[in-house]
């Protein structure tokens, strides 16, 4: 199942965690595993503090101070920095499902990295059923 | 099934290959995958050297030189860069199951990453079996 | 199954999107997840644009800028830097299978990440169904 996301700015982190559980829930898996991944290479997706927002504001702040904008940089596009991130993020993500809810711990969201935007992006959903508990 | 770790540092990578091998073993599956999820925001996990006990040291050293502690946070518990370690090593691996045992290169572990503690921790460990093999 | 890679390079990231794809072929599944776990802790995986060369070209002139090689390094071999990019990079990749192809973004290439070579590697593939389609 695909998830699309509609970013505002340049870098940004989205909490898609809603929109993954809803196709969990479409998918009609009891027990199993969740997998998120993301179709593009200058975006990514992370699991981080959902409750004050100045988290996910910092780890921005923290990205942009750990890949710097080097003046060896080929890339014709310019946006070599966004291709990193993408990569220090991973662009896939996998989380357990329980009685057919995402289990996360108490401060976990899933967030969507825009790296490059404002852009249109998707991710697509897949769920595995863990078929030795049944 | 659900593993706890206890961490006594505030940086800290805890070898929990033997507890996932644990596992992997009461869940019957023979051929899959391991999926080992961990249900914080200022933790992750890595997988990496089990031999020489230097190389974890210097990966806490690294990660310290990288993620500086950036006087432009904002978030107010002051934890930031425990944040923004668990994103770069993540918070899931998957891990191949063979015969039952967790199918890791020779010099390969499952590292617990602390990087907020000392805490009591948990992670969860998802089994599924590999069914197009049988 | 296993795919056999051969770097030439003491920093090299090789597209294997081609040999995970004859492994899924060969698996038959059709509709799933295919796991890729590289069995090395010096070397890792990660999915980036599979266009323009310099792409991966500025990734490793990145990583190199980020990973310092420190003075309060201690692990014998030397090669702690490589140590640290497999953990940041990750040594597994999901990507979701639809109809027997790799269900990949347009630009995104499967890239094997070698970071104390030239060397004999290996990645291990598991492909798995997801039955709730069926």
């Amino acid at each position: 199942m695909q998830i699309n996301i509609s970013t505002s700015k340049n870098n940004q982190l989205v909490n898609i965690t809603q929109d993954v559980q809803e196709t969990v829930t479409k998918s009609d898996v009891s027990n199993g595993i969740c997998f998120v991944h993301i179709a593009h290479t200058t975006a990514g997706i992370t699991i981080n503090e959902n409750a004050d927002p100045d988290v996910v504001r910092d780890i921005l702040l923290s990205l942009d101070d750990i890949v710097k904008n080097l003046s060896g940089f080929r890339h014709y596009e310019g946006n070599s920095t966004a291709h990193v991130k993408s990569s220090l993020m991973g662009n896939s993500a996998s989380i357990p499902i329980q009685n057919g809810k995402l289990q996360l711990g108490t401060w976990q969201g899933i967030y969507f990295c825009e790296f490059d935007g404002p852009r249109s992006r998707k991710a697509w959903v897949t769920c595995v059923e863990e078929l030795n508990n049944q």
